[in-house]
């Protein structure tokens, strides 16, 4: 194993009804006035806004709403959640809602401590050395974010889609109530399930060094998301797949299944940034699309590796056996494969790939993914 | 999955001469005077003791020695660290050993801030609310007590060999570097891995609620130690081997293969105890005589999990069949699997039967594990 070092502080507070508690769980952190950053108006209708709000209040705990963070957020709500936050003085920040959420918590829990522009620590022109408290109520398990120190939002003026991280922004306290989770569609539970596969594979393909522990561990996630993904969609309310649902989802992105390991990077985030970034298509949609392409683009850089997975995951031999598996799984469950799907073609498609190949400059990944290596790999999405 | 409150503050720094930083991540703690606590004089010979020196020398960190901590740690010496701890008025405690210098330093962490006699944690008379800071160099993979906030030690009077555990004794951070636990003999190699199986075995086949993902991770657990313990036997060297081997170590007991579990239990750990306790075998070696014996004991409570567990980890059938591969195994790779390889017969078995019976009334235990019940899994170890 590659040297490496780990540590992950967020507390997960897993269960029935622990959101009822999370006024609660932040008075433990000395939390007297928070931002409740949330999305539509669908937690008010639900009863989840007055369980979470009676909670601070019986705790002692002054809030401001911050409503109206969309999929794919945006740094015009961060800029807007960090002036409200400095205004009132805020100590914390808590997310009430999905990923999107968390992660626009997270940028204005560093921005709120900042005297720049919070897309400084976007663009690596500063660190995120002090940030408010971060707590979440996570209703959708799906990017992870629930236990790690990023965040991804997108600048509107650039369309770049790109993220932060810092050791402050790990969330204090995470609530993870799998029945909360339950209310999700199942459009955005087979999104869910294709983006909990991509943080599984990223690392699983490229990195040059990749412990034996380390693979069971990613493929444990990986069967888990498949298992139950198939089981959600057939009995939404079972209960016990909704938490191994969740739990996968947090355990493909909180780190472990990255220690040891080297050389790792994420192009298939990379380029479905692009595709968000531009055509506003969910993340896990985008993803759903570019995996199979990707994998069919790279598979020859890894062959060990993607026999592997054709094997532990769906019992096949071989490494085109395993992508089409992958491929036709995503058709069986009903999440895009082909960028027509996505209605990404022509000239949009073009935005798309001149995004991405920005991104790949930005990340420094430009040496493997030239424009016209990205342009390859969207060839096979089609 | 069953509803679960996790948090593991641990900060792990993996990889080679990582032992030489220790003085700066104590300091980044605010570190001042600590207790260095270590085994026999061979971390004097090795070098290992010159280097930790001076690296807290180099960052302004006054230390007291504590040396002569034996396997199977002692009240005694936990007392004599407590009185040293406060004399100095030391702010942390270092262990640089395995899990029984480690366990001791917990139990004197706990200890130094505590007006009463430290064995009250250990017989529920109080709980650790408070504790000098932890770090540990980990010189034997093992035990698991780098990444959670337990310990062993036993009373000398009454050979109760007990645990604590608390919130405070996590250690902040831990050192684990593969090269220098290469330097442990292949019997304690071996009596590492039976330990490593048991902490992987006590939740997977006793819990009510055993969620099918925690199932696959410490599948992944135990096969990472079986494939390496063979490696290294053969090539004590191979560092890849020896990082994987200790890395499933530190999983197999940092709470991650519990979460979401329920009702679990660990009889194989409250049987061995007596052993070591009342005869001094090495715990590990205590625990692969009694693993196949207890196994067979309570197979048919949970006949489909020993069915599973023949089947992922052997590619065998029946209940029978893995138990006979996993005591194969044990004697394949040199770790005893009867009492007459320990001298624990007549008389002597019945003193640990006495003291295992002990066990069971104080842990809670004695419903399942009554005396006679004790008396039949020792039966089947013969």
């Amino acid at each position: 194993m590659y040297e490496f070092s780990f540590c992950n502080p967020t507390r997960i507070e897993f269960g029935s009804d622990k959101e009822k508690n999370i006024g609660r769980y932040m008075k433990e952190f000395g939390v007297q006035k928070t931002i409740l950053v949330f999305g539509s108006n669908r937690i008010k209708q639900s009863g989840l806004f007055d369980d979470v709000a009676a909670s601070l209040t019986q705790n002692g705990i002054e809030f401001l709403e911050l409503g109206g963070v969309k999929s794919n957020p945006v740094l015009s709500k961060v800029n807007e959640g960090i002036e409200l936050a400095k205004s009132f003085a805020a100590d914390s920040v808590l997310s009430v809602g999905g990923g999107s959420c968390l992660d626009s918590a997270k940028a204005i829990a560093a921005g709120a401590l900042y005297d720049g522009d919070v897309w400084d620590f976007f663009i690596g022109k500063a660190k995120v050395e002090k940030a408010l408290a971060v707590f979440d109520i996570i209703t959708l398990a799906a990017t992870g974010s629930e236990m790690n120190s990023g965040g991804v939002v997108m600048k509107e003026e650039t369309q770049q889609k790109y993220s932060l991280s810092g050791f402050p922004l790990y969330p204090k306290v995470s609530v993870i109530n799998p029945t909360l989770q339950a209310t999700v569609g199942s459009d955005y539970l087979v999104y869910s399930a294709a983006d909990i596969i991509a943080h599984s594979i990223e690392g699983y393909f490229t990195a040059d060094i990749q412990p034996e522990i380390i693979n069971m561990q990613i493929e444990a996630n990986i069967k888990t998301v498949i298992k139950t993904t198939e089981i959600l969609l057939a009995n939404p309310d079972d209960d016990a797949a909704r938490g191994e649902f969740a739990w996968a989802a947090t355990m493909a992105l909180n780190g472990l299944t990255y220690v040891g390991t080297r050389g790792y990077s994420y192009p298939n985030h990379m380029i479905e940034h692009a595709m968000s970034a531009v055509c506003d298509v969910p993340h896990g949609a985008g993803l759903s699309v570019i995996m199979p392409a990707w994998m069919k683009w790279w598979k020859n850089r890894n062959p060990t590796q993607f026999e592997r997975f054709a094997n532990e995951i769906f019992g096949l031999q071989t490494a085109d056996q395993g992508i089409d598996a992958l491929k036709a799984w995503f058709d069986k469950i009903g999440t895009p494969t082909t960028l027509a799907q996505l209605n990404i073609e022509g000239q949009v498609l073009d935005k798309v790939i001149d995004n991405a190949a920005q991104n790949a400059i930005d990340w420094q990944m430009s040496d493997t993914y030239s424009k016209d290596a990205i342009r390859e790999v969207f060839e096979l999405a089609k």
